[in-house]
């Protein structure tokens, strides 16, 4: 299984941060990661060998560490990338999408013109826990006309129903903990 | 003038956006060289270019759109990726560091572990406006103990006085905004 052990490799550089953000959960860092870039060159390569023969137009990354794989894997992909970001943040005509939250509701914006009807996405974010955002930012694609061929994680939190949330799209995690 | 020529391809990329984030302000909308992939990989080269000598150990982008254009950076240095962000965000053991705005202050957060001392460190963020923002990224490096051997910008908003707030570094901006 040369995936999983791709994946034993980096699971080195992630660190367990204890009662962040919040007293209770443990936080994957990492910024080990990001700092050794044979690190960060096999978990981008991992993640480009899943979805690399799906044409993909363009790279949608999620403000903020989703900006760092998501612009990795469109370089790598040579596709675009496009930031959805947090509200105000985009300069341009934005569509915005709504969700909720365990406590109220947050918000996130994708500009009008980021992405051509018909183009083949594919979606990143640094870790996968509720799904709530990644969700939302699909929602945001598929309204502009965008085909979203896949969603990739570095890390996917199985105790939580995330995957459920976006079902029915190709979703690929390298590290899950269960 | 090669450099020239080239950063003159990368200005079609670049959108005004007229009264952003405030009325009679022209921002400089990046999100279409995002969009291009042979716009961002010829950006990314060409700061690349400049500071490839440089022995790079790590490259430092700055919360957000500094992320895309640092990590990718790093990536092509083959050097690790560190971000400074906005506080509260970085779970590990941080340093922090305030700086005057028009109206108030501003803090940004480095992990205290990011970068060992004597580490040779390159500073990237898309946008030189006021420097407030990367001479405080800077001072945080610099006490973490790393030498700053360049800072590269995407855009230089040279009506304003960012280039001598970073005085004494090497600073190498694409696309100069008279």
């Amino acid at each position: 299984m040369q995936e999983t052990e791709a994946a034993v490799k980096i699971e080195q550089f992630i660190r367990d941060v204890p009662d962040f953000p919040v007293k209770g959960v443990i936080f994957k860092d990492i910024t080990p990661l990001m700092g050794n870039h044979k690190g960060m060159k096999a978990a981008v390569r991992m993640i480009h060998d899943y979805f690399k023969d799906r044409k993909i137009d363009y790279v949608v990354g999620i403000e903020s560490r989703g900006f760092i794989f998501g612009s990795l894997l469109a370089d790598r992909l040579s596709a675009g990338f496009v930031p959805v970001r947090k509200p105000g943040k985009l300069p341009y005509k934005t569509l915005s999408k709504s969700y909720s939250l365990e406590y109220g509701t947050n918000t996130i914006e994708i500009h009008t013109d980021a992405i051509p009807a018909g183009a083949r996405v594919l979606m990143v974010d640094d870790l996968l826990a509720t799904g709530g955002t990644m969700a939302a930012a699909c929602e945001l694609v598929r309204q502009l006309g965008g085909h979203i061929v896949g969603v990739g994680f570095v890390i996917e939190l199985c105790f939580l129903p995330g995957r459920a949330k976006l079902e029915g799209y190709d979703v690929h995690s390298l590290i899950k903990v269960e």
